[in-house]
C-alpha cells in the first residue's frame, strides 16, 4: 500500500503558521454557501442513494473523461458501455498520470475526506478503494443529503430553467435536511437562437410551463418575467447566464420585436441578430432581477462542443469544451453601463474562463461599484478550467491588486458531483495561506482579528449578506 | 494603538542579504527622476501649502475613491460635500478593508515616509492621525517643495497641454527650488475627434494660443510643430499621448486634409475615419519629436469613463475606467516601422495596460532598437493598474526575459499626488528583491558591483541619459 | 578572473534533494531527441569544422544580434563587416547586460558544457575565451557531429521545403554518425501568397524539383503529396508549419481552384483569398499527414519582418519579429475538427508565441484527444521568446493544470546552433525542480519511482514513443 505520509497532511497547503491559525480558527469552522452548482435537485429531494463509487463519482464527470481520453483510454470506459467497475479501473489506471493536474488533489481529497481512505489510488488499489466506497454509498448515511451535511453545506444553489416547474425544490421545502436549496434562474435558452427549430421548440416548452401563448417579443418578456416572479417565491436569489460575450447595442430592444416574428415564422437569422436578440432579452432580464434584488451571473468566455463528432455521439456537456478568446471589455462595460444609466444595474457577479482576461474583469467591477453596497460588482471565483490552485491564486491575487478581496463572495463549486465539496476546503487552505505568507513576510500586518475576520467573510459571511440568504 | 513591528521595517520587501545591499548601497542613494507624472505645475510654482490631510491626500485620489466605492462608502463621502474630517474617516474606514491592495501598503508607507506615523490607520486612529498631519500640512518644511525635496526628488516631469503657456513653469525656473520641473507635450486633444463641438472648441483654444488662424489640416500642424518648439525651449524632453491602440493606415494622410474641412465645419466622422485622421496628426508628431530628440510615451489600453452616469455627475479621471482588451501588435509595428523607414523613429516609451499584452510590448522594443543608443525603445514601467508589487514583478521579469532589464529607464510615479513618491522606494526594494533572490538560487552570479550598477543605472542613470537631463 | 562559484554548480536550479535525485537518477541519464530545430543538414553530413568561435556561436543567432542592438551596439558588429574577434568582442561587451535573461544562462551554460569554461564572459574576459574556444573549435573533436554526440543526442529534427532533394540526409544516412538526422516537411511556401511574383517563383521550383508540371490547384496537391511520400520514405515523422494563426472556412476548398489560376496568372488575392488558400492547402497537408501517421507541428502567433528597412538591409530571421496578438480559439478549432469529423486529424503539436493564449492551446488539445493514442494533441514546449525558465514555467504549470503533464514530448531547441543543446538540461532541470518543489510542499507524494517515471517519459521516452523513432 502506497500511503504517502507527507501528501494531504493536515498542514496541506498550509506553509505558514499564520496561514495554520487562520485555516484553523477562521475558515474550517464556516458552513458552506456554495451559490452555485449544477447538482440535480431530484436527486437532492429524493436522498438519493448510489449504487456503486462510479455512480457517484464518475458519471457526468466530464473532467475525469477529458483526462483519460489525453490518457489514451478507449471511450467506452468513459461515457460507453464498459461495467461500472471497468470504468473504475479505467480512471484508477489513469490517476498516476494526472500529477500535477488538479484531479490528483481532488481525487485523494475526495477519498479522504468523504470516505477516510488516504492510499493513492492507482492500478494496484483500485479494486480494495472501489469495494470499500461501493459498499460505504450503499449505507444510509451515505445518501446525497448526509454527503452534503457531512460537508457542513449550509446552502445549495442550483441552475434551474425557466421552464422548470421546480417541483423537487418544493418536494425538498417540506423536509428538514438540515441545509437550505434554492434555486437559479438560467434562462440561456431563451436568448440563443442559432438553431431556430430548437429555439421555436424552446418557446413552445416556455408556452407550456406558463401555460401562456407567445406570439410577440412583448408576450416573450411577459412570460420570463412570470416565471422570475415564480422562481422568486421559490427562494431563488440569483440568475446565471452562460455566453462567449456580452454584447450591447442601442438599438437591440427596437430590433428584437421584427426578430422574435422571424424566428416564430421558422426562419433563421443572421449572427449579428442573434446577438442583438440576445442583448434585448437580457437587458429586460436584467432588469427585473434588480428589481427583486437578485443577483446576476454571468459566466463569460467558454467555446463550447468543439468536437462536431462527438456532440453528435455522446452529447453536450462531455468534455470537448475549452477556453475562448473573445474581446470582452468594451461590450461588457456597455452592457453594464446601459443598466446603469436607469439606475437597473442588479447586483453582479463576472466570471471568465480565460486568465488572460483576468485584469479586464477584475477592473471592471469598479466602474459600476456604486456606493450602494459593499462589493456589488463580483470578479467570480476561479471557474472550470481556472477551479485549481494555479487558477485560484491567480484570481485571489489579481482581485487584490486591482479590487477588494475583503468584500469577495468567494467560493462556489459549479460542480455536477456531490463528492466536490473538499474544493471548498481546497479554496479556504489556499486563501489562507496566501495572507499568511504575506505576514511572514511583512507585507501585511500580523493582526490575526483583522485577517482572520477577512477569511470568515470571504468563506461564508460576505456571500450570506450578498445573497441574503440569513433572512 | 496597534502599531505592528513586523510591517514596514527597513527589510520590507528585501528578502535577502543581497537584495538589502543592493538597496542600501545602490537603490536608496539614488534621487528620483520622476519623468512622468500629473503634478500641479502652479501648486510646485506656488510652493502651495494644504490645510489638511484631506486636502493634501484624497482629493483628486480616485484610486482611494474607487476603493471607498466597492467597500459600499456613499459618493457624499468620495467626491460630495461631505466635510475633510467626515472624508477622512470614511477612508480610514475602508483602509482595513483594502488589505492585499497597493492602496494598503502606499497609505502606510506614505504615513510613515512624510509624517513619521508606524500606526496603522483605521477607524480607531483615524482622527488622531488626521490631527497630527493636517497640523504639520501647516507648517513651512511640509509646503509642496519640500515634500518632493524630503523624497530626493531631482527632476519632475509634469503633463501639458499644447494650449498650456507653461507660465508656472517660467515662473518656477526662477526659483531656486533644488529640483528640475519640465513640461511634457500632451497633444491627446489636437486628434480627438469623437465630439465635433468639443473639438473645434479645442482647435479654436489652440488658435489662441498660438496666436495664429488655424483653417486648414497644414494649419494645424504649423501650430502643432510652433507649440512643440515653444515646449523645446521650456525645457521639455518628451511627449505622451493616451490611446486605446495604436493605429497606422499608409493613406491616413492624404486622407487627414478632408477629414479636418469635414471637422471644423461641424461635421462629425466616423470611427475609422477618427482613427485615421489621429494617425496622420500623431505621425507628424512623431517626426516632430525625433528632430528635436525628446522621447515619446504612449500609454496604451485603457477603457475610459465608462460609467456615463457617474462621467455627467462628477466627470472625468474619477475613478471609473479600466482596462480594455484591443489587439495592438499589428498597428503598433507598422506605425513605429512607418517612422523608422525614413530614419525618424524618435526614442519611444511603449506603456500597456492590460498585462495580457505584456509580451507583445517586450518583445516590440527589439524590432526598432537599432543600436543607435542604448534601451532606444523602451517598455514603460507598470502603469496604473499595473503599478503595485504584482504588476512591477511581471514587467521586471518578462523585461528581463525579451529584452535587456539593464537599460530599463524604471520607474514613474504617473501621479497626481505629492505624497506618492514612496511608490520609487517600492519598486527599487521589489528591483532589489528580485535580483537578490536569483543570486540566493544561483541563477545569477554573487557579484555586488555588477548587479550594483544595474541597480544604480535603472533607478537613475539610465532615465537621466535617456532624457538628457543632465545637460 | 571573475569566477563565480555560486554560479552554474551542479546544484543549478535545483532546488530540493527530491529535484536533484529526479534531475541526477531519471532526467540527465536520457539521450536527447531534438524533433524540431534549423539546423543544417549540410553542416551534419559534411562534418563541418567551425574556424573560431564567432562562426560557430554568433553567425546566425538572431537572438545575440537583438539584445547586441539593444545594447546600442552598431550594426557592423552583429551582421556587418566588422572582423570575428571585433564581432566576439561586441558580444562579449553586451553580456554583463544581459542579466535576467536567459542569454545569460544559455551563454555560461554553453561555455561551460561545450568549453569547460567556468569564467563569467565580459569585455575582461573576451580575448581570453575566444582564442581558447577558437582553438578548440579547430580540434577534430568539435566537428559539429561531435557537438552532438557529446550533447547525448539521439536524433536530430531538420526543416526542410518541399522542394529540398534531401541529398544531405541521404548522404548522412552512410555514415555511422551515432544519432540519427530525420526531416521535417515544412511547406509554409506553398501556401504564402501575399507576394504573387515570389509564389509563382516558387511553384517553378516545386516542379523542377518534382519533375512534374503545376498547371491545376489538383497538380499542387499531387505534387504535395509526392513529395510527402518521398519524404516519408526517407524517414520523416513530422511536418511543421509556421502561422500568424489558423484559418478555417467550410468552402476554402471549392474556392481553392479558381484561387490558384488566378495566382498562377500573375495576378494578386486579396488578404481573406490567402487565407481561403492557405486553408484549402493545408487540409489536404493534413490528411496526408494522418494518412502516413506524422505528427503536424503548427507554430502560430509571430509577426515577423516588423522592420522594413532591416528586412531591405540584411533580410529575414535577423531579429526583427515578435509576439502578435491574434484571435486563436475558434479558427484552431474548427480546423482540427474539419479533420476529425472524418476521422483523419493526425497526431498534432500545437506552439503558441504569445503566452496570453496559453490556456487557449492547453485546453485545445483536450477537445480532440480521443483516446486513441496517449497524448494525441500536444501544446508545444515554450517557443522562442518562451523558451527561457518563466516560459518553461509556466508552459509546465498550465499544462499540468489544463492538460497531462506526464504524456507530455518534452522540450525541442527549435535552433539554428550547434552549440545550443544545454538548453535540454535547462529544461530539465527546471521540470524536475518544478516537482521537486511539490513534494518538499507536500503537493505531491514523495513517490520517487512515480515521479521519476513521469520525469524520464517527458525527457525521452514520450517524444520517442509518439514520433516512433525507436522503430
Amino acid at each position: 500500500m502506497s500511503q504517502q505520509n507527507n501528501f494531504l497532511t493536515p498542514e496541506f497547503l498550509l506553509t505558514t503558521s499564520t496561514s495554520e491559525a487562520l485555516y484553523e480558527k477562521f475558515a474550517a469552522p464556516c458552513g458552506i454557501i456554495d451559490y452555485h452548482n449544477h447538482l440535480s435537485p431530484k436527486d437532492i429531494a429524493e436522498n438519493r442513494q448510489f449504487s456503486n463509487l462510479t455512480e457517484a463519482w464518475l458519471a457526468g464527470d466530464h473532467y475525469k473523461w477529458r483526462a483519460m481520453r489525453i490518457n489514451g483510454i478507449n471511450e467506452k470506459y468513459c461515457t460507453g458501455d464498459a461495467n461500472p467497475e471497468e470504468k473504475f479501473k479505467a480512471w484508477a489506471e489513469t490517476v498516476p498520470y494526472t500529477v500535477r493536474n488538479p484531479l490528483y488533489h481532488w481525487t485523494h481529497l475526495e477519498l479522504k475526506n468523504y470516505f477516510g481512505i488516504t492510499e493513492m489510488l492507482n492500478k494496484d488499489s483500485a479494486a480494495r478503494i472501489y469495494a470499500l466506497c461501493s459498499e460505504k454509498l450503499q449505507q444510509p448515511n451515505f445518501r446525497v443529503q448526509s454527503l452534503l451535511n457531512n460537508m457542513k453545506v449550509e446552502v445549495v444553489g442550483t441552475t434551474d430553467d425557466p421552464t422548470d416547474s421546480l417541483s423537487y425544490h418544493k418536494q425538498f421545502a417540506q423536509q428538514n435536511a438540515g441545509f437550505k436549496m434554492v434555486p437559479s434562474y438560467r434562462p440561456d435558452k431563451t436568448y440563443t437562437t442559432g438553431d431556430v427549430v430548437a429555439y421555436n421548440q424552446y418557446v413552445d416548452r416556455l408556452e407550456a410551463a406558463s401555460n401562456r401563448s407567445i406570439s410577440t417579443f412583448n408576450d416573450l418578456l411577459n412570460v420570463l418575467q412570470n416565471r422570475i416572479d415564480f422562481f422568486d417565491t421559490m427562494g431563488c436569489r440569483a440568475s446565471d447566464h452562460g455566453l462567449e460575450y456580452l454584447f450591447y447595442d442601442e438599438q437591440a430592444e427596437n430590433k428584437a420585436p421584427a426578430l422574435f416574428l422571424k424566428l416564430r415564422s421558422g426562419k433563421a437569422i443572421d449572427t449579428l441578430e442573434q446577438d442583438l436578440f440576445r442583448c434585448a432579452v437580457m437587458l429586460t432580464l436584467s432588469r427585473a432581477y434588480h428589481a427583486k434584488g437578485w443577483a446576476q451571473q454571468f459566466h463569460i468566455g467558454a467555446i463550447r462542443n468543439n468536437n462536431s463528432r462527438m456532440m453528435r455521439t455522446i452529447g453536450a456537456d462531455t468534455g470537448f469544451d475549452s477556453i475562448g478568446d473573445f474581446p470582452q471589455a468594451k461590450h461588457m462595460s456597455r452592457y453594464l453601463n446601459a443598466l446603469d444609466t436607469t439606475n437597473q444595474l442588479a447586483k453582479t457577479i463576472l466570471y471568465n474562463l480565460n486568465p488572460a482576461d483576468n485584469e479586464v474583469f477584475a477592473t471592471m467591477l469598479g466602474n459600476f461599484s456604486d456606493g450602494s453596497i459593499q462589493g456589488k460588482i463580483q470578479w467570480g471565483s476561479g471557474w472550470w478550467f481556472l477551479d485549481q490552485k494555479d487558477g485560484m491564486e491567480k484570481q485571489l491575487n489579481t482581485l487584490s491588486n486591482m479590487g477588494l478581496l475583503s468584500r469577495f463572495v468567494g467560493m462556489v463549486t459549479d460542480s455536477r458531483s456531490f463528492l466536490s465539496f473538499p474544493r471548498h476546503e481546497y479554496f479556504r487552505r489556499i486563501l489562507c495561506d496566501l495572507i499568511g505568507r504575506d505576514v511572514a513576510k511583512g507585507e501585511l500586518p500580523d493582526d490575526l482579528n483583522l485577517l482572520g475576520g477577512i477569511v470568515k467573510d470571504i468563506c461564508h459571511d460576505n456571500a450570506e449578506r450578498y445573497f441574503g440568504f440569513a433572512r
